[in-house]
């Protein structure tokens, strides 16, 4: 039973308390925290990290009528908990619970949904420019940034704006020197440098017109309560610097906060993560993508690794280990990791630049212009392609077959297991497929045994995977091993044919040809949109080929899809086992 | 006659020349892009602005072993007139010519494409990344880069990275106050103010730990070789602030820098521009969405509009002249416009967000993500849409419906003319719609009159323009204007039926089952790209309803499509009069 926290239904309740009390409430927030994502698994460090200065914004300011967003969203349980959501937080990431990220259908708290980084300086802005054509004067409007995330392009075109906007907007720069991984570049060295006090007389967000304060020990409670006062009446822009320790208060989490962004399961009282035991798993395509690279880059001096902000989650951290030269974290800033990328591959490198599906959203017009459009042999890593499950819609890479499909030049390859990936890996280094996307999911592969020999890939080949007679079932990527099972289920297996088509892009058409004049039917199966997708390239191909035969799409349906497992994502989206079982039983 | 000009090919021969001759050779230079440009047209200012520069780069380093890049490229008029051009410089922009920006296919001289602003700084750090690791300590690698692009947050991911790199670069930061039009935001302010020596201590580009030099007169040729040649010999990474007159040397250019940028024909000596008469012309979309806008503005409170960095191209400029304080030019930062328009959705604004179709792709993850998401009532203009011309295939805007089809709750629509652009315009404004995208070409529509009293336009609903039996012709957009003139032209017009679908989402679901019904085969035209678009959308459709009608789509082929008038790029892309003609007469 917490004291205080209890009493705690929403900020008013919060707003009774004495100042004298806020550290105790601290604390039982920080317990509260943890004791539900010990056994819930989430984000844990970043939410830890932001406990003080959580109470602290709720207290001094009056929202939900002041406008507050949390940048990214990590940080955001102790928000979400002081804001009517304690009773339910323990739902947190679950299917029909309440969401990993702050969501404006969610709470009248969350004033902007979040997931990706460093949109929230933006959003504030438009919030902030609105109150003042509204003629609302008293109105507050905050967010919270984190340092890695306000590196990003995307928040210094927000900065940039708001030095010269005459807005009521705070910026509170959370300064903690990580994002998931360590935050890189020329503005972490500086910021280190302020924090040390050895910087000159310059501040570079005073050379951007903001009212800068700082820094400021994020976790004294009191002097946030100060500082914020004080700024609450002071006019114009303003940048607050606070300095905190990501997984402060769990001493292991504060020790590794690499790992304790989200540990999963652990001992809420040691920390000490508890690993599952069982029988041996199948790799994850992360850890095959690593350890595959490091193996090809010892040979291959041309190829070079890249990953905006993701090496832990990516496993391009093992070749930051062991070829450190040549694997580069650029930061969250995906838009430069490309043409990077795109600036190396003119000089002869073969980059392998590592980027979540869902993020290389925000390099769409750099995979365009300046690698497709000159054919440079970039080679893109879309990883968490498909549903990813708890982190949901935010976070879903289903839009990349139909946002890549349209681009000339570009080949798009999905593998269906470790072994495909591993020889696509093998055939791309040589740099002479011209730019390629090669997709593949969060989680693990198929083969206990998975480091094969290489074997080249032919561009464009399909792989027949069985033969039949009345229905072919086409499938791209990881999902295609559903079929095996599907094919043990039914009562006439041997009808059923079973193509893995490997490349979306360019189609392999005189498989197509055969595979359209053999089958009565045909069945695609994708862990990606419908429109545009997959699917829609094979009837984009039947209507060329004049091919009249029946095609049913096992796609993403028209909707964002809400969070919950990858398994109940795939339900919700219709690409379940059942769904696919259910229409051949019917055909 | 040039007497110095005349005798350069390619830097070699500029090498040959005294540094006391080089301004002689810049007069000459100047008079040679203004000679060309006042009857064959282009972008003219920016390439005036840095005649100096241009030279002193090529003279100083040793191009094409140095690598040296134009941002953007409008500027890079010299600098293809100095590396082996200038014979076929007044092929610039023309079908079969030069290409109007740096091409790397087109020479050696051209290290990286550009197009698409603030590219430069991500390329040329992977340039010198990739030197460094070939261990070439000698390879000198130049970006140039305006202060318009430097402020894009694409520019600062290269600065954030290039600060820490350790790599022989160097930013030449070509501060003429103004893109296409003037700069704007927090860094142009500091530009200004050091400009002005008022600034304090502080220096921006030293806090991202660069090298700093300047600022320079850009124009004075002896001082930016002297520095040039010093920098030369300085390690690591290196900004050189140099001013610069954007039009410089041509009276008119300078004192109408906004014009001037791309005048069209002018008078050589005096500057002025040579207007066409003749007949009267229908309007361009341009100036129908920005009177139109205005006209809506006035009467509805909530409307604000918002461009980044196009007032002019847009028109929205009409409006930021009639209703500044609700009317914002936030720089180039597509990003940012698309993320700061949710956020005064949020507050009950309807912002219309006017954007290049081009550019569009740079905020891509915004318009899913922070609109899309969240399904706020975002009106986002496309302008640009299509096939542009002249700017080619960097600027070609023929992605957009495929790569916005997949985004749910997302509207897109296109007019086919010009009271279809207001009559939209006049029904999303109530902010009802959702987010909706509306799609239209560079250039004119087609009625003199055509001011009409707004009427609404219900949501997914086509248009039937004629009736017919046996073929059914559905366009999207402005493209559908060809069907009359090819009715016009064919023996039995009364067969041919047209549908101008306006929607490409929501698709018209009822008109198009009674299309499949009745006619014996369908035509889709669309100046977008084939693979995604419009046509594969009929094709999903079809697929879905089970209709096995022939279905031929017109559309943009997988490839790029070069420059040239937007008349011959048609007919390149297979999408002119006589490809749907004769295809029509064939079946």
């Amino acid at each position: 039973m917490k004291k205080l926290l209890s009493h705690i239904n929403s900020p008013k309740d919060l707003k009774k308390l004495s100042a004298s009390e806020l550290p105790l409430l601290a604390q039982e927030l920080r317990e509260f925290i943890i004791d539900i994502v010990a056994t819930k698994e989430g984000h844990l460090g970043a939410s830890l990290g932001v406990v003080e200065l959580t109470i602290a914004l709720h207290y001094v300011f009056d929202t939900p009528n002041d406008k507050l967003i949390w940048d990214v969203g990590h940080q955001a349980y102790g928000h979400k908990i002081l804001t009517g959501r304690k009773e339910i937080f323990d739902t947190n990431r679950q299917k029909d619970g309440i969401s990993g990220f702050p969501k404006r259908s969610e709470s009248e708290y969350d004033d902007f949904g979040t997931g990706h980084s460093s949109t929230a300086i933006s959003a504030i802005l438009g919030m902030a420019m609105a109150s003042k054509l509204q003629g609302d004067y008293s109105k507050q409007h905050i967010a919270v940034v984190g340092d890695a995330s306000i590196a990003s392009g995307m928040a210094f075109e927000g900065l940039n704006h708001l030095g010269v906007s005459n807005t009521n907007a705070l910026i509170v720069l959370n300064d903690n020197a990580i994002g998931i991984d360590p935050s890189v570049g020329a503005l972490k060295k500086y910021l280190t440098n302020v924090k040390k006090g050895t910087a000159k007389d310059e501040n570079i967000f005073e050379c951007l017109n903001l009212n800068y304060s700082g820094p400021l020990d994020g976790h004294d409670i009191h002097a946030l309560i100060a500082v914020l006062e004080l700024l609450k009446n002071v006019p114009g822009p303003k940048l607050l610097h606070v300095i905190t320790t990501k997984g402060k208060g769990l001493k292991k989490a504060e020790e590794n906060q690499v790992v304790y962004h989200a540990p999963g399961k652990f001992d809420k009282f040691t920390g000490e993560r508890i690993h599952k035991t069982g029988e041996e798993q199948p790799p994850k395509y992360q850890d095959v993508f690593g350890q595959t690279l490091v193996e090809l880059a010892r040979k291959n001096e041309r190829i070079v690794g890249i990953t905006p902000a993701m090496p832990s989650g990516s496993s391009l951290k093992f070749m930051m280990d062991e070829i450190p030269d040549r694997a580069f974290d650029v930061g969250i800033a995906e838009q430069h990791a490309v043409t990077l990328a795109a600036g190396m591959a003119t000089q002869g490198l073969i980059p392998f630049c590592n980027i979540y599906s869902t993020f290389l959203q925000r390099a769409y017009d750099q995979v365009i212009h300046d690698v497709a459009l000159q054919n440079l042999p970039v080679v893109f890593f879309l990883d968490r392609a498909g549903l990813v499950g708890q982190d949901g819609p935010t976070h879903h890479g289903v839009f990349d077959l139909a946002y890549l499909r349209c681009i000339p030049n570009l080949t798009i390859f999905s593998p269906m297991n470790e072994m495909e990936l591993r020889n696509i890996m093998f055939t791309v280094q040589q740099g002479t497929t011209g730019p390629i996307a090669i997709r593949y999911p969060r989680g693990r592969g198929v083969n206990l045994e998975w480091k094969n020999q290489f074997e080249p890939i032919v561009l464009g080949k399909a792989r027949c995977l069985q033969e039949g007679s009345r229905i072919a079932i086409l499938t791209i990527g990881h999902i295609g091993n559903r079929v095996p099972q599907l094919l043990e289920k039914l009562d006439n297996p041997n009808e059923i044919g079973h193509y893995d088509m490997r490349f979306v892009k360019p189609l392999d058409h005189k498989l197509l040809k055969h595979v359209f004049q053999t089958y009565d039917r045909i069945i695609t199966v994708e862990d990606g949109c419908k429109m545009g997708g997959f699917g829609s390239a094979i009837l984009e191909f039947a209507n060329q080929e004049n091919f009249k035969n029946p095609v049913k799409i096992f796609g993403i349906p028209d909707n964002f899809v809400e969070h919950g497992t990858i398994s109940e994502t795939h339900t919700m989206a219709g690409i379940d086992f059942d769904a696919i079982f259910s229409y051949i039983k019917s055909t």
